[in-house]
């Protein structure tokens, strides 16, 4: 499967709409959830839901800030396997639950996704990847298929 | 998020087209790739392509082979969120290069995706996910939006 630029392999990441956060828990166990994004530069944000009164820390927070290394994943799936390509970012999560930065983050989200508007409960946490490769692979590359 | 029940969960996740496979590298460094795959029971079985000539041992065989623990997500993203749902299936992945197990894999992978009928160089070894636990999240629960 060709492999695409870091820089189109970005470009292709920060147009997607979901990708799925990859942490490692005590053990070498993965976790796995799917997330919503916004990128900046090579920062890839994403923001929690407002803790439930109930709930722990969310299993995610709790790994990034114990195992920093994780990994995204966007990707494209087709019945026509000719159109397949996914992306990958690797780098260093971190948590961040006040301030400049996690206000940033939830701008970013927020501007990205209208859908946020009718969430109830409000935001919590950011949780801010900084990204240290990115990397894509295509079964087209761009000029074939007309992307720009 | 309202929870799926397990059935459920198994059930949506056997009927989706891809999912991403996280395993953990050397240094709690976890390592995402999507995976086409067909679910056998509380097994989930995928297929690597067959060994490049000049490629090592893929990273997610020599993970598995390391540190067997898997996560596998299968998610549906809507831009109406209240469509939302995800599955996340956390178990013990194997690598069986050969004999009656990679030929049942590569049996069922075949008969569910037509696709591979036009891939080049035949199928590697098959890494199968025993499931330990299937845990799924909607929006809506199924009896909400007429699913069966």
């Amino acid at each position: 499967m060709p492999r695409l630029s870091a820089e189109e392999a970005r470009r292709r990441f920060a147009h997607a709409q979901v990708a799925r956060l990859a942490t490692v828990g005590p053990g070498a166990v993965p976790h796995l959830v799917p997330v919503v994004f916004a990128v900046d530069g090579d920062e890839i944000c994403t923001v929690v839901d407002a803790k439930p009164k109930a709930g722990g820390v969310l299993a995610r927070l709790r790994n990034v800030t114990e195992r920093p290394a994780v990994s995204l994943l966007a990707d494209e799936y087709d019945p026509d396997w000719s159109r397949l390509w996914w992306v990958r970012a690797d780098g260093l999560g971190r948590v961040v639950e006040s301030g400049p930065e996690r206000e940033r983050a939830v701008h970013l989200l927020t501007a990205r996704y209208p859908q946020y508007a009718a969430l109830e409960g409000g935001f919590g946490a950011a949780l801010i990847v900084r990204v240290a490769r990115w990397q894509g692979w295509a079964m087209r590359r761009p000029e074939e298929v007309g992307e720009r």
